[in-house]
């Protein structure tokens, strides 16, 4: 399987608190776990030409995870319209905490997709309700991070294809932070965890959700249909009785 | 509109507290601000014959509210299965807190229906989520009540057709305490908050959203489908031939 | 209640097959019958001043019904833009047949909203699937249409939040031809019927489906969700302590 | 994996034509080409002790297939309750056919389970409707069957939580005929082909369809949650302040 990590690599150049959580980048970090999958991992970043996004790159990526924070506007239209059209193709896409705000995510939403947010080191806790699902696989039911930034409903998304997590904040806030969506023949999973102030991307348990949610985002060969004009499969009844 | 208000009526007998709290029952609170509506209001107990709940009183029901705890147990089958089928047939189920474990609500999901639960004078905050839901008419985005009984994840019940509420608890659990379900011609909508020990039912909110799931659970004339061995609609091509 | 009726009136103007079956219009037809039901109407069509659109005229719709085809590419972007921001405020949105490949609803969608067609007078047939929803109120479990346009799966649309009616056609195909939408504040409602050269919007079946349609669509005075930094509900341990 | 296969297995005994379809009965056939995945495989049937499904076989089962018809009745309530009880621990379970009658599936899914059907030798066309789907892995969008048993709408389900299929007869009727549901830890998918006169089941695109099912529909080590009474996992701030 093939993995492209995508990552604005913004905060890690400018923050000394981010390069240290994350000296090789988010993308860095996500890519080197994944690895111990045995997927076939790339990176690509938002300085790079077309945001390492090449119609090349696209095409061959199965799966594509972002993470993206403060530069979503400098985020080429074209390419965020080419990373919707190949999720509708079949490319899985797993969008990270303020990817929320992303130019693919919303295109692929059709909501607005904003929420409420506040960076005051507060407990996060993430209870599992959905049970029967893939990406819950080898986790317990509920995950704590002792430090996060708060994000809270109303989320604005459309009623999720499956609700998995739903997070727990200190201040009083809960948040659909584990969801699913179907778009053409492609997968969307957002899961919130991930301010870059925060190691979050080295806990063993939201690693594990990200190994298994681009699993289960991964297209399986399901059909390709035609659309457009089409000839009928049944003769009407004029025709029969000729 | 004709409701009927369905009530276990055992706590009020014995605690003072709930009796303190409810000196009309429960079932005599929930029906005294639905008639403020317009509505036809009756009341049922599981003391009175056949829990109050004839087939005379079923058929008319537009719409029934339940709420029962300790005695779920003393509910007869046959009733139980009554209300199963006339929720098939159109009536409208409103059901509240620990009727979470009632028959009729467990029949109808499918699903244990078990959860989480801790009595420890907690405050609840119950988040809207679906703002676009007639449930949610004329109230703010959450509802805040200062004492109530924690309930949590996983609640084990099938994925809601719609999920409107979810509660966040001062111990650190999560809940969906407003959910609808369709089964048949009939509309369920279960909101978790009114332990017996609390006057939740007071709430002028609490009230709003029970005065807006009755209406919603309401059917209005929909289609009543016909079922069994059917003749064909077109003529097969054979018949078309000959 | 306020309604708008979007047409592209085009078709009427060119196709006197069109200009027939709707003389004033396919607007025109369709604000004839919703009248009926005591609403406010006003029609809009593309080739007024900002499609007749303005923001006045957005601001003070409850629910805007929207039937294209053919000149889809000339609504302007900003236009297209301004309707799917006010769904998300709260105004419902009823798509008609080839509505489904208009600017609003394919943004709204965050699908490439694609399907097979055909034009052969064929006999559609559609299905209750959810004899539970309001928009099936008195109708009988299926409609038949003799001649339409026929649409035919995969329709790429995002898995609806409720499917209403499937429809047969004679050539072979089906399609999901009522299904609804929840995006922001507001409610859309897709329904498939109405090929121009047919005289569909005078069925009165149809039009009642349209009537319920829009009654449901229409927002009900629900929570208006905050945004963004927020402060926190409740003190966190630190401060508690201090 | 170990996947059990239970049939009825009475109109093999009384039906020439069945029999002849199916010399080692419908389950023998399920279970033969569920062996070419490499699966462990027993089948079940209903005149065996405890129906061929007693505490250790049911306990040992990752997903149980079912075919039932014309003894449902005659399967004991208490066997029922634990196929059941298994699905909400996690037992995988697919249902086929004239199994949407069967005691297991009709408690699992709360509702009548009723539909139209009609014996007339007629044409099925299954459509994909969700081309992201693992059951569809492989498959075309759509499946064609000479002859079939018709079902149509409405089928008396809850809306399911993934619609896969949506068949077309040549009748006229269409049918939700691909459909998966969550049951506490246990996923269900209801796959509609495979009456017993005709030879369905040795047909390779619906064998495909099943074998997809079952490797859907097994639980992988997903979450247990425990329910209850809680303690909290947060002090409160009574507690804080002390």
């Amino acid at each position: 399987m093939k993995i492209t990590v995508w990552n604005e690599n913004r905060h890690e150049k400018t923050n000394p608190v981010v390069a240290n959580n994350y000296p090789k980048g988010i993308h860095g970090a996500i890519a080197a776990f994944l690895k111990e999958e045995g997927h076939d991992l790339t990176t690509a970043t938002l300085d790079e030409p077309e945001h390492g996004l090449t119609d090349e790159v696209l095409n061959e990526t199965d799966v594509l995870v972002w993470w993206g924070h403060k530069a979503h506007d400098e985020v080429k239209d074209g390419i965020a319209e080419k990373v919707k059209v190949r999720v509708w193709d079949g490319m899985g896409l797993v969008v990270l905490h303020s990817g929320h705000f992303s130019k693919p995510f919303t295109k692929l939403m059709g909501t607005g997709c904003d929420l409420k947010w506040r960076e005051a080191d507060e407990k996060e806790r993430l209870w599992v309700v959905d049970p029967t699902h893939p990406i819950t696989e080898g986790l317990d039911e509920y995950i704590e991070l002792e430090k996060e930034e708060m994000y809270g409903e109303h989320f604005d998304i459309p009623a999720p294809d499956e609700l998995i997590y739903i997070s727990w904040f200190e201040g009083g806030e809960v948040f659909r932070s584990g969801a699913t969506f179907k778009r053409g023949r492609g997968k969307v999973f957002y899961f919130r965890p991930g301010h870059e102030t925060y190691p979050t991307y080295h806990n063993r348990e939201i690693q594990k959700v990200i190994k298994n949610g681009v699993k289960w985002a991964a297209n399986t060969n399901t059909p390709t249909p035609t659309r457009g004009n089409a000839e009928p499969l049944e003769k009407n009844s004029e025709e029969v009785k000729e």
